[in-house]
């Protein structure tokens, strides 16, 4: 038979959620009557709200008519939506003919590492979000810098210790570590960037959880971004779309190989070879996620959650642990030092039946760290603190 | 700058839509009056029926609701929907968790081939689908072999003078000639696959547009195919989800590598990592798809596109063209010896108006071709034939 993809062979260690699911099992077999708290994965919880689930099921609607049935978009979009994220989210920086709309980001992470191909050499935060390092594995890539980003550093990488690469992973607000990075530190990630001829792969998919206006919400926001940097957003943490399968990428004009090839060239030819567009469904929904109504609806949504985030962290500040992240993102990011993370994770779930994430599944700096999320139903959130407080 | 990957480049010489786009603009601007008919492209255009559209709402409607919502589901597909098309497509044949949900084919066979890497060598049909070949070369495969795919040789290659690859495309119904294989193709071509140690990639997208109850509808029905196979499936052209976006693929456990390990494991382990799931609202609709009055809905659509196909193919043979394809498959095949493809793309679009396909665009082998797909409404069917036939 066909020999295995070495590369297949690469990702065989990622074990985190299949081993959370195993601990969790056995914990339930050992407390059957346990009701478990869930501050693990990274899911929305709460419904759509109205105005835009109203433009989901009207999108569905249209197509048992003959007049409002359509077959395949373009592999890029539909033009409305790219036009709308642009006005919304990049006006005067970015046209709407560099957004490519997508069925979310680690979709398109998945296409991105299909463009760049084997032989480039990226670098990632660490703790990252595992697909950048297993999507470019499976892509055939071996050559991997990790960037400590870690308390004492203010979550940014020290990058004058940082070889050069071809591509830099940089997501802000970071998921696991709640960080959002100031335009300062971003000035810097672009000068590293233009001084190395590196690409940014921007990941802005909790940019909306960003509520200081001094922290830029779009690296375009900073000068020079458009000739080194792609950012990818999502509908599905700031419109409850985790389900529906909405995002975009935007790769500007200015963005070249380095024989002068515009990449956005290659991107919309890769879009259209081995993708077939979001669901228009998801589109209709999208387009009314943008729309004054719709804007309205997502601010309070995300309010919901920031809320959540506010109640974790002030319990456990006044509990004093050692907290960051959770004010402009939904992840809380909370040291343990001298214990193992899955020594915490184990702790939560014995002690207080809370699930967690173990900060070393996303990268060796993670060891002493748990990623709390705050994607939770508000009395999950309150039963949570309730049980975290020590019984007077 | 990072270096252009230089598979991307291999891709340039692919032209055939925008030409077909460039070659339409030229036409209208010379008659701007024209009433253009499109037999190219293979896109449904009815309306998706009553039932299924019902469900695809209330999926949307559900997810506006705390009850109903539903974030990420799993990468591999919604059980229920993993279930029912095992049921009807596989039964007895396929277990339920060796069935994968997509966002349909094409983004399947690019995920498929992340999954085997670059170093594998292929096999197409020629003509061909060209994703099979235009996705292998963005994965960096270069060893392709081209198996001609003709009347002579009943549109099923001479499988004795085909080298051994690891990987073989086969597609039946054929795109673009309609010709279904009959089950003693499909057993050779097991055989073949067998001997060779080769996986084949059946692509079932136009299954169910299968009358003849002679010809297999998947090459599970042939015995050994779970030893050597891997099928894809495809709402698209079954229920008008061209645009909704679902699909599905079948990995047999026994399907291993040369070390026995199951390609299945490496298989789920790219939907968990470069893919989040297919649409929830599309599942939903995907689901009543497969029900009883669901399949009752789409046997009237498939009937009404090989109604057209019938029309169009009973008076072009009526006025001498030869034909194949058009009976099992919504794609008519017609051959203009002596003449190159896009001269009579262009006599069709000159005399009748009527855009169709290039037969070049599917590989040399449809030089002298033009691909007429089935799907338009029918008034414009009954328009087309009406100008193939001579003024009298």
């Amino acid at each position: 038979m066909a020999v295995r993809n070495p590369r297949m062979k690469k990702l065989e260690t990622n074990y985190l959620f299949p081993e959370i699911n195993l601990r969790k099992h056995d914990f339930l077999s050992r407390n059957p009557h346990a009701q478990l708290i869930s501050l693990g994965i990274g899911d929305t919880t709460e419904p759509i709200p109205p105005y835009i689930t109203q433009a989901l099921t009207d999108g569905a609607s249209r197509l048992g008519t003959r007049a409002g049935y359509t077959g395949y978009g373009s592999e890029q979009g539909l033009p409305a939506l790219r036009k709308i994220i642009t006005e919304q989210f990049y006006p005067n920086r970015i046209n709407h003919d560099e957004v490519f709309i997508s069925d979310g980001t680690k979709c398109d992470l998945g296409r991105l590492q299909a463009l760049f191909g084997s032989d480039v050499s990226i670098a990632v935060q660490n703790p990252t979000y595992p697909v950048y390092v297993d999507g470019s594995l499976i892509h055939g890539v071996s050559n991997i810098v990790y960037m400590p980003s870690n308390p004492e550093n203010n979550f940014f990488p020290d990058l004058e210790k940082i070889p050069r690469t071809d591509l830099i992973y940089f997501c802000s607000p970071n998921n696991p570590t709640g960080a959002a990075a100031t335009k300062n530190q971003l000035e810097k990630l672009i000068a590293f960037a233009k001084t190395n001829h590196s690409v940014i792969i921007y990941d802005a998919a909790y940019a909306n959880y960003i509520k200081d206006p001094l922290l830029p919400k779009s690296i375009y926001e900073i000068e020079g971004a458009r000739e080194v940097a792609i950012e990818l957003g999502s509908f599905s943490k700031m419109a409850g779309f985790t389900g529906v399968r909405l995002g975009w990428s935007v790769v500007p004009d200015e963005l070249t190989y380095d024989d002068g090839f515009p990449i956005r060239k290659d991107w919309g030819r890769v879009h259209s070879t081995i993708f077939n567009g979001a669901s228009n469904i998801a589109q209709a929904g999208g387009c009314a996620v943008l729309e004054e109504e719709g804007l309205k609806e997502i601010a309070v949504l995300i309010e919901y959650y920031l809320e959540n985030a506010k109640i974790l962290r002030s319990t456990m500040e006044e509990l004093g642990y050692e907290i960051y992240g959770g004010i402009n993102a939904p992840f809380l990011w909370v040291r343990f030092s001298g214990k193992s993370s899955w020594h915490s994770f184990q702790d939560f779930l014995d002690k207080y039946h809370i699930i967690t994430t173990p900060g070393l599944g996303f990268g060796v700096e993670g060891e002493h760290f748990l990623r709390l999320a705050a994607f939770s139903h508000r009395e999950n959130i309150l039963l949570a603190v309730k049980r975290l407080r020590p019984i007077r």
